[in-house]
């Protein structure tokens, strides 16, 4: 975690591995390093996703992992602490000497963020055979990038990312480690969680479309700005969230004007509304009451484009595989604790296609995606041991 | 006017002379060809300003001009028509072979609209002798080329410019005509506008700082989202402004949200609340109410920081020289209209120093800073005719 969590350290102490660059890159080669070391030949799909192989024979494997890829100035635990808690398993494995009954493959996924191109879940979503391929051939980050460019500056071809979902062809089942990324566990004196639900996430961009002007010769009757109905539109979308009674929660996370000078009146604004819940129809609901408020706010004077962005439904956990891990929970002496995921996680992307289970970990004071997330050895060490117990038994055909 | 219009011309058919670039360059050796080809002998000041002299000896100079640079993708007339204009009134004075009684001396300012450096009004402020030479010296531009750099490459330096405002000693007054950039006189069906007082601008920096977090796991109650106020200080500043009944005008231009992804809480906001009123005691109250309500909004939960940005104070035009361009103007039939100047002009920074006074010709559809930008030479005609008598009137030693 300490060698890792130096790779696209920012001055800030905050992590940046966005999806195709050289940091996210570099994570990979550090694993593929470390998986080396153990004598496995690891090797990346067509998504670029990392792949390590244990064990032999034709029967159905147990697929462990998580991302390596941050946010802009994300934290070192996010992904990071579920592909060394996969490593550590595999290690284990390894250096037991005892022989494997049942195949496990480790899977380190990329761009599980979508940070970069707003393409979440990318490397797990093309497992699952879901990958939206005009989608993925239009996008472009902010320097204006497409993420065809991006793939084939690392040797990967969009084009083959159709092939992918042949991996999963033998996967029985994946598991993950996390953190939690909210105080709940903490809150509780708990250290081990288990997945009911992931939730489903839905982005809306919304466009206002105003007129450019000068900030000054131009009278407040005249203008058409493009800001102030966005801000309105910002300030919906927190009271739309409220009357939800905690079933739901919203974000704007950026407001973009332009051109963006003090001394020009805004001819556009850009932002993002994001929603999530694990109840689907509430989720649709709320985008429905916040766009009538856009409109309203823009009034007959600008202009409101709103075009979808990522959506990924509610994925519910597959229930045996909770047992398993509850039971493994219950033979150390912890009480796993029942949680809906509030994030996103490339186990939600799977479950469309394989069972999958997810074990938390707390996150010190709730705090994720910024550079003070942290949970310490000792918190993580229950969820870390249920784990690989369970990962144990499964590839040692012990229990059930 | 249009051969003017050809230098620094875009493929949108928008003028981008930006301040000691090669096209505001071309657009001064275009100045000074004209002038030479009368028989003058044009120079260049301390800070790049072109100067040239008409007439003898030793009493007061009336200074006329503007200036020729312009704001990304703007148009041929900000500026442009006002050198013109004087350059025509030189060329009238010079071909009328009349003696002249008193001086003139035509002035084309570098720098007015600060559109790259920041720094506008350059050449004016250097001239009143307000140049904060601590601020020249800090600037860059966004490609990081400090304006000390900028002004070597052009021959000119920066430490020399508190030298400038010797020019001025012979000073008696400054004439300028520009563009309204506003509708009013339009609509009025009116061609001539003088100058009452020139807006006072006054920046300032809002700064919201709340705590970065992950958009699913952060419950609403437990985030510190610092777009939100920064959306709720946006609208006061509208609510603000529109209780100022068209004294004041008042603009928010950008609201960054850091990190500015779709599904981070912001942790930051940053915005630029840019007020103008001929008041400065208004000017001050809407910036105290509008800070009153960002410090509300943000509550215990979101620190906010203001800091200080671009002050120009309101500037009152020159009573005397007023009445002198009203009754040129009413000798040739034409009513002049008393308006506000709600841009900034090097006029104003000139009014420190000297009794200044300006005459504004129409904007079609009010249109400035785009390539839209136009006016018809019927409509500035009748202003150019009062501007050319103003002077005429000065140089030949007629009227008052």
């Amino acid at each position: 975690m300490a060698e890792l969590g130096q790779i696209g350290r920012r001055p800030t102490g905050g992590m940046q591995r966005l999806a195709w660059t050289e940091e996210e890159f570099a994570a990979k080669t550090f694993l593929t390093g470390r998986l080396e070391a153990l004598g496995l030949a690891p090797e990346l799909d067509e998504a670029a996703n990392v792949w390590a192989d244990l064990g032999q024979g034709e029967g159905p494997a147990l697929v462990i992992g998580s991302h390596l890829d941050t946010v802009p100035e994300g934290g070192r635990y996010d992904g990071a602490l579920g592909v060394m808690a996969a490593l550590e398993v595999v290690r284990l494995l390894v250096e037991s000497g005892r022989p494997l009954r049942r195949r496990v493959r480790l899977c380190a996924f990329t761009d599980e963020e979508g940070a970069r191109f707003g393409t979440g879940l990318f490397g797990s979503t093309a497992l699952a055979g879901d990958a939206d391929m005009d989608h993925l051939a239009a996008v472009t980050d902010r320097q204006g990038v497409s993420l065809s460019e991006a793939m084939a500056a690392r040797g990967k071809h969009l084009e083959r990312l159709p092939d992918a979902p042949r991996r999963l062809v033998d996967a029985a089942a994946y598991l993950e480690l996390h953190i939690e990324q909210g105080p709940r566990l903490e809150r509780m004196g708990r250290d081990v969680g288990l997945v009911t639900t992931i939730t489903g996430i839905h982005q809306v961009r919304y466009r206002f479309l105003g007129e450019a002007n000068h900030a000054g010769t131009t009278a407040i009757g005249d203008r058409r700005d493009a800001l102030l109905p966005a801000a309105q539109t910002a300030l919906a979308v927190r009271r739309a969230v409220e009357g939800a009674d905690g079933r739901a929660v919203a974000t704007v996370g950026y407001l973009d004007a332009l051109p963006g000078a003090a001394n020009v009146v805004p001819g556009e604004a850009r932002m993002a509304v994001e929603v999530r819940s694990p109840d689907s129809a509430l989720m649709d609901e709320i985008h429905r009451e916040i766009a009538a408020e856009a409109r309203e706010a823009a009034g007959g004077r600008v202009e409101v484009r709103i075009d979808e962005g990522h959506l990924a439904h509610p994925a519910d956990m597959d229930r045996l595989w909770r047992e398993r891990l509850r039971a493994q929970a219950t033979a150390i002496g912890e009480e796993a604790v029942d949680l809906v995921s509030w994030a996103g996680h490339d186990a939600g992307a799977l479950a469309r296609v394989l069972p999958a289970a997810m074990v938390f970990v707390p996150s010190h004071d709730g705090v994720s995606h910024a550079p003070t997330e942290f949970t310490a050895p000792e918190r993580y060490r229950a969820g870390l041991t249920v784990f690989a117990r369970t990962v144990c038994q499964w590839a040692w055909g012990l229990g059930a």
